[in-house]
């Protein structure tokens, strides 16, 4: 069965789906799916404010024995903003561009995704989709609860591809073999509150809080590794409070965010923090969004490359740079790589899609897919 | 005419005046003093939101060519807050305290003003009210726009008495002959905006705001000097605003308040901080409230020492120290002294005065006039 990606992307944006999604978006999948003989399984997990949130894994088995391969990714996008020229949940063709929310993250590429799968026989192995409606946002209720799922059917794949749009400039110039972690810390220094005037009646924290942000910020957490840039700590935010300029406020806060290569763990920097925080008597509460990991080159990523390669001409840079994806949950059950289309538009206004990228994506996936199940 | 100070300041609690205060707090005072013989002068100055300010002018003028003794402070009170026990705009005589907003800061001293001049001969001297509805305010239509009249009706005193709460432990401990100055300064960090996962790209404007605070907070101003105590420097609030979690924030804004001595002018204190903020690329916009000033212990103060001293046997402290008053912009008039109540209830909820203090707070600011329209 041969599918045109360019109207199956058409397809799911015409569906709004702001994180976190349910319902239509999911239908329209399932529609996509079912008549290629895959069995679907979707369930609606979570509540307010962080759910509910809609989830699908769909399976097509092959042959007793064979090997598995999946496709993971999210059908969720970001909220359109404003300034669109057209709606962005009407897909619309102009030029060689199709433009959407979610036309690059990531429908356009599970649209292609989709097309590759039509094409690949089923005798070839089992082929998979790992659907989360919220990747975008806390992903509390997404692709950790479709891993649990996937482990009590026992139908882990071997490996897995995330559609994430990791091309920068051209369709294929970029793979990413792997992700830094992240922390967010929200940190706390308390005083007494009193008048400006009155200064030794008072404990004022804001000092405090900048001596301890000015520790942070001269830390130098490494110096990068073989395959990451070095981590990186933000301070984010600043917050008092304190509209009153004759008062002396209680309490001062700050949030960091750092972004951390395989130096390092999540616990280990918090822990680090806090040593800092306690000498300025400050407290620290963290959210470790993710651990670091790195799919090491080999035979998968070599395989990938193999594929880019043979439908752009590209020898795509294997980077672990940027920001998270749900590969940092995938990378516990199977080696896990993240490749689709370019991420200019990503996230902004006017987000779209060069209708000729949707094609190739789909030649490639279905390289790696054929390739993947021989391994 | 022998007056109670006691009903005069019930009255005045009575009459609701929040500020900026008009009407009714300012007719309710109009008919105390009128019947003792003082001639009015009421306006109104200002608009939303620093006004309208109700301002009145008051004097009893002596025989030709006597000497003039004005009594200064405001009829409008700090909002009420929460957790009264009783009505904050009802006055209530529970035991020896009379309660309600105003009862020490400061309707309480003019209602013991009030009685003193009723006490004090037309012969004695010229005597006057400068009494505005804007001092707890930012006091831009208050006691300037009064002085502006004042001098307009070539009916400046001699000397001046502000009625503020100057009182620590026991009513006659403390006196204020001069006050700190007071500047407030706004600064400013910009940068550029951008994801935490691609700092590269962006220009956090925090850590520059961090470094340029820890430069002022590590400044030391003076060593006090022979009248005030060392001038302050405090951080009063920090503001991003920034609630995503990765993002790096475009601006980040601090603010800090300076109470200063005759060291520094407010205006030099600003290009200092300006200094410090330009080596960090920051950006300063400064309000200052009020140059510091002194009136030197001399006969004006001893004249208040002794009346105090007489009325309590308790020999004043001449301080400086505490936040600003109207005594900043009357002092350019003549010589200014603050006398008052206990200020250990004021801007608080339950404010009171002791019934007994306002007698005798009566006797002391009678025996002060007398004595001042001497010298």
């Amino acid at each position: 069965m041969t599918l045109d990606p360019v109207v199956l992307a058409e397809r799911l944006i015409d569906c709004e789906s702001v994180t976190p999604a349910t319902g239509a978006v999911f239908d329209c999948f399932e529609a996509m799916l079912k008549p290629l003989g895959f069995e679907i399984h979707r369930f609606i997990a979570g509540e307010a404010p962080d759910g509910p949130v809609e989830n699908m894994f769909a399976i097509r088995r092959g042959p007793e024995g064979s090997r598995h391969f999946a496709f993971a990714g999210h059908l969720d996008v970001v909220p359109p903003g404003e300034g669109w020229t057209t709606g962005p949940f009407k897909a619309e063709r102009r030029g060689e561009l199709l433009y959407g929310r979610g036309a690059v993250d990531m429908k356009g590429s599970i649209a292609s995704m989709v097309a590759a799968a039509a094409e690949v026989p089923a005798e070839a192995g089992t082929l998979s989709f790992i659907i989360t409606g919220d990747e975008e946002g806390p992903a509390r209720y997404g692709t950790v609860p479709l891993i649990e799922l996937i482990r009590e059917m026992k139908a882990e794949p071997d490996l897995c591809l995330v559609g994430e749009p990791t091309s920068v400039n051209r369709l294929g110039d970029m793979v990413k073999i792997g992700r830094r972690g992240s922390v967010n810390m929200w940190i706390n220094c308390k005083g007494a509150q009193g008048h400006v005037a009155y200064p030794h009646l008072a404990d004022n924290p804001i000092p405090r809080l900048i001596a301890l942000l000015a520790d942070l910020d001269a830390l130098v957490l490494d110096d990068g590794t073989e395959w990451f840039q070095p981590s990186n700590l933000e301070i984010t935010d600043l917050d008092v409070g304190n509209k009153a300029t004759n008062v002396i406020p209680a309490e001062a806060r700050a949030r960091i965010s750092i972004r951390f290569n395989d130096r390092h763990t999540g616990a280990g920097l918090v822990a680090m923090v806090e040593d800092v925080a306690r000498r300025h008597k400050g407290e620290v509460r963290a959210v470790i969004s993710g651990e670091s990991f790195i799919t090491l080159p080999g035979d998968y990523s070599t395989l990938i490359a193999e594929a880019v390669k043979a439908e752009t001409g590209l020898d795509p840079e294997l980077s672990t740079s940027g920001g998270t994806s749900d590969a940092r949950f995938l990378r516990a059950v199977c080696p896990v790589v993240e490749f689709g289309l370019c991420n200019a538009t990503m996230h902004k206004k006017d987000e779209a899609v060069a209708l000729e990228d949707l094609s190739v994506l789909q030649r490639i996936y279905q390289r790696i897919t054929l390739a993947a199940l021989k391994t």
